[in-house]
């Protein structure tokens, strides 16, 4: 995934000869906190947040050229950069905003926090039964009812609690892979108890090819 | 995973009865764009964030009762209410704070969008051979080595491209969940990758077993 894939390509910014009270309204009609200053071209030329603002008022400055940050204490990313590189930056500096550039140094996204988190929940929200899916298409000659019946016969070993394979396979189709992990204290139990399931039904597929 | 073990005990807060002026600048070292306000209790009376300070600022406001949100506006999570409630909270509503409350509604932390990313993080910076380890301990009577050897195998038939087993154990090493799901394409492709070696290695085992 890429840096692009993850950006908001329709974003706010201003120019250096704004003013400042003219800025902070801009800001608080779109709930902005922090803002890229580009110029005719969208490169950037600096940078802006609504607390370089509150400083500016109070300080009875005029316009946005005074109070930025300028670029070399902005971070960006290149829009085809790794999308860890976004997540690693806006956690390590803690960024409300991440400017996104092309290879003419133009602005043409920011990525916000809550872009990584939506990118993020994306993974934990895929269904479990996605994955026995997966699983059902990879072991050739395995049906989805077996999956089921050694699901069923695992999960009752593993928690004392007897389930049977429709019962399961409900479960599988409400919960989450986020779900999944938390309730079975995380990826690897999870991939362990998957991996006891299939270790059942590809013992039970070699016993039957042998008779 | 509770709301509580993901929220910053350490958070900034301010009382309605602080000048904004004060509150400002107390912002502005603090690098906090949005706080709480707290009676003498720690219970929440309001929230107030950058962009009302500088509409205060503006409109020539004295304290922070003028400019705060009440309480009826305010989104709060109970300290012991799953990690999900603040994950979905903060996305929906552009978040940049948090508040977690106790039984008693007193104000016990904050969690910001950035502690959300880190915690999601840590999936997917567990290290792949991590999933290899639980995969070993739950199929008994299957050595490290002979999963190496399936790996190689199953990659080398999936990509095309030769690998040796000890190569394949240096990548695992190296490489995290995340760059395996980026590089696979996606969860269910990855599960299905690991289900085809369990597949390989447990006909052996079960071959050998029947000899």
């Amino acid at each position: 995934m890429k840096a692009c894939q993850m950006m908001e390509k329709d974003f706010v910014y201003v120019s250096k000869d704004d003013t400042i009270v003219d800025v902070s309204i801009k800001m608080e009609e779109t709930k902005r906190f922090t803002l890229p200053i580009l110029d005719e071209s969208m490169k950037l030329e600096g940078w802006a947040t609504s607390l370089d603002i509150t400083k500016g008022l109070r300080e009875g400055k005029k316009t946005m050229s005074e109070i930025m940050h300028t670029i070399d204490e902005i971070k960006v990313v290149h829009k085809d950069a790794p999308a860890k590189n976004v997540v690693t930056d806006t956690s390590e500096f803690k960024l409300i905003n991440l400017p996104i550039i092309d290879d003419n140094e133009k602005v043409i996204g920011v990525v916000r926090p809550f872009d990584i988190i939506d990118t993020m929940s994306d993974l934990y929200d895929i269904k479990v039964y996605k994955i026995y899916e997966a699983m059902e298409s990879q072991l050739k000659g395995i049906t989805w009812d077996e999956l089921m019946e050694a699901s069923a016969k695992v999960s009752t070993r593993t928690t004392g609690v007897p389930i049977t394979a429709e019962q399961y396979e409900n479960n599988i189709r409400k919960s989450t892979f986020g779900d999944a992990i938390w309730a079975t204290g995380g990826l690897e139990s999870f991939f362990a108890g998957l991996i006891s399931v299939g270790e059942l039904v590809i013992a039970q597929k070699v016993g039957n090819a042998r008779k």
